[in-house]
């Protein structure tokens, strides 16, 4: 097939991407009566040489979105999900190997995590599961055919310090108002995106106990800092897990200040010893940063956290 | 102050009610270094001698909902919170006794329950929690002066079960194209709405272990119900309840069917043995149905579990 | 078949119904080159003789909610869609009508607006939409095989005067710190449900022109009264769409006051002359009243308006 | 103050923000008896010389999230809202001329539109409004103290053709599956962001001008182009903006494909002929792609547009 030109005028076709977005797949593995599953929303995007579906609607090159996602459900059954992340490297591998104007292929996942519904006198197992409606596991997997880069990370985490936390010293200007803070709840929705070193090389990393540890390390450092800002609990948390985590490197952080007010109850003649607080909706502090192992490159994007 | 006429025209006040909703309120109490939260979403709704308000604007009967949210924040402190349906009864009795003209006070209450991070090598207890984020617990306490009801319930618990599940023999008109099926994943977002038998005489039930079984028997009858519809793991649920909590006269349970769908793998020469499912959000079927003690009388509304 | 007995142990079935929510219809009509475009969220709920599969799991009584999906479909093709109103009846009479154990049938449906895109040069019409984006509409017709209830509305409209609104002369008690208002800003998120008085006998009302005619007097009324507190403005809002427009016999309304407050700029040596002002979230004030025709019953569930 | 060293470990501090976000601020100027209303939604986002707070905690840079918002709400008086662009550069310019430490300063604004009420016989003008409800208006501001770039935008802008779409001769892989379409419905929801080239020399556009006519040829051209894929009407959509907007230097789309399947109601024995679909959620097909001015560069990040 001839190239299309592009149409006359001003404009030029750049950075372009597609897919499929949100495959709901669930997977059921049956180890006798002890059933296993695998929850995911499977987003994939494509890139290549697509300009001519751009400039005239030729579709040659275009594989339907509707084949990503049957490659999905296949997948799933062919492949079985052993991880988010090693779903992902096998659905990018794929459309980066398969089809020719394919360049690079980016995989994002949600992962719901499920516990199981205990009965009583029942066996361990079995096929009954309560969704565990905490954190989302995230991940991102991108392939251009040579190279890899996986970044995972969690969203929808909330937590909270009921002391331990200050607030003072910082900058005044005209329109300050806030009082100093010397005892205040801290508390906030940690968004994390962490990068792992592996990009195709050697072994990969064990995902899933990278994650559990990772997720440890940064409730353990939220509850473990005694805090004079959030950006040092936020810093604590990402050096924490750069630190502990050699396969990481680079981990960043969005941490919305889920503001506690402490209720004014002077009026009716009451104290208010740190007990009774509003929990606020909007606004809210935003903070946001990235915490990067010493002598590599930062890659996740500044965006990325907000998604 | 003279009563306001009712204006000119054919239209006249009926049922009408007021208040302040969601009031976001956390309550920290310390024990040393042991503090514990409660987490509440509170809604005040009173009703009354109003029709001046509505007629002409008056507001001399109007107890501003301002001060309902200023209430709500000064009980915490005064009355601390012991658990969602007392504090709502704490609240519901001090509107209906303090202002002549409110005759019945209504308190909605939503619960988020937090979990302790632990640290390693620290006792148990602590300042620092992370949000459960499973079913919100429900409470709404109706007061008129003399007699109580207390509905308490939960809603966005979401359960599955991988199999044990059939639906088949059903009715068929020329609209019906379901195929039957012998083992399907049955899947569902429970919200349910339980009725006490208390009103006011006697010792109320303990809030919080009633709360706590009633979860248990939900989510021990949904699993342990081989099904033939979601009719009857729904009936199996109440009537569980219904058997097991004697302070529990009625239950009312609203049950989506979140249909999880066999993924078609046949056109890529695979079998899906029940292994690969797409999860889907709508249309989907929903099931509602009360469950009542034999010889007490209905009383929660049907529109009461769409909330 | 035989009938099932009810298991042993003291719960009984109760009210009950079921149904396949949300199924989300777009009729497409031609008249040439110019297309209509009907969006339509359509929810069947039916009850009847349903016993047998909450006690037993019998499902021959049961039209699979699959079932009544296809119907919203085909019927979509075979009668058109007019109105939702009349959508509801053909949908409503089929049910209650085709099946002996279906008794009533409850059908509520969301309309989306679109408005046309015009092409500068060519004729009116075409096939282009934008949503509107506004209030949605709703209806819910309910038939149980003699007489016809339906209660059409409308939610998500949201209005606001930035004057002729005042709040003062309020009771007062020990929690009351709200400062007089003599000129605030009055801002709703609009909540109708309106009943007709249609119940079966003669010709159904001008259901399109109805709301169109309904919504303006809303508007107007809002817009138009000088307010001493919302319920006033509720009232009017209310007395106005009965005593306008006959067909109606009922309407119940849902107003949270979106609280605007004054800005505070008093530390920044700036007055605010009604010229600034925060847009709370939450808490806010819900005012909600059932507005009635003389010498009709109330019949709008209390809280149909909270869905 | 000495600078903080850093922490011993492997751990660094790469790119970091803060903020306070979602400050809801309505404006609301008075005419005589004419009201005019702007209602923004602005989040604040600094950057800087922050290496002390985020390593030891100390504040003595850092200006309160708290005095941002405060600034918000001052500057809505002092500088009015003449449009969301022209107060996110009052906002930017201030906090980095200001403060020694911060260096750069970037303003996202969200505005809601609102109609006015009329009231038959009155004049023109008045102060009753309902919110339009349509598309979001965005703006995002960023200065360094040097250079300007400010990104416009919209999002949730529904839109759909009936007709004059198709999409065939696609790439075919084994698990293609889906069958051609000659005729099919093309609706997506438009997230949208344009890039200016005013960086700080000259006059600035004309803001609220160039959003009408942007927003105006968006529609257009998504209505004018008979489409063979939705990557070609995204390429008509920019190459429009591009090639009428002179101060245009590129624009970014993000085109979810909001499916509408074809009812099959041949199990019915009707005919479907471009008549009845079913709206689906997910998934989606997800088309993004930059259109650039030839000669200019890219700077849009491509994940600005999922936000």
């Amino acid at each position: 097939m001839a190239e299309t030109s592009r149409p006359d005028g001003p404009a030029v076709l750049a950075q372009n991407q597609y897919g499929k977005a949100e495959n709901r797949v669930v997977r059921i593995t049956r180890d006798g009566a002890t059933h296993h599953i695998k929850d995911l929303n499977v987003s994939v995007t494509l890139s290549g040489d697509m300009d001519d579906v751009h400039y005239s609607g030729s579709n040659a090159h275009v594989l339907p979105t509707d084949t990503t996602k049957n490659t999905v459900y296949a997948f799933a059954k062919q492949h079985g999900i052993e991880s988010a992340e090693q779903f992902g490297i096998h659905l990018a591998r794929h459309f980066v190997s398969s089809q020719e104007a394919i360049r690079t292929a980016r995989i994002r996942i949600e992962e719901y995590d499920w516990e199981r519904i205990a009965l009583p006198g029942a066996a361990e197992g079995g096929h009954s599961f309560v969704r565990k409606g905490q954190e989302v596991r995230l991940t991102q997997v991108f392939h251009d055919g040579a190279s890899w880069q996986v970044v995972s990370g969690l969203k929808d985490m909330v937590v909270l310090n009921s002391t331990d936390s200050e607030f003072w010293g910082y900058a005044k200007d005209e329109y300050t108002t806030l009082p100093e803070a010397h005892d205040r709840v801290l508390a906030t929705e940690v968004t994390a995106r962490w990068r792992y070193g592996w990009s195709g090389e050697g072994d990969t990393p064990d995902w899933d106990a990278s994650y559990a540890e990772t997720r440890r390390h940064l409730l353990e450092a939220f509850a473990g800092t005694y805090s004079y800002s959030l950006q040092q609990t936020l810093y604590e948390m990402g050096a924490r897990v750069v630190g502990e985590r050699d396969e990481i490197d680079e981990i960043r952080l969005s941490l919305p200040n889920k503001h506690h007010f402490l209720a004014d109850l002077t009026p009716f003649g009451l104290t208010n010893d740190n007990e009774v607080y509003l929990a606020a909706d909007r606004p809210y502090g935003l903070i946001e940063a990235t915490v990067l192992r010493e002598g590599r490159e930062a890659a996740i994007p500044v965006d990325l956290t907000n998604l």
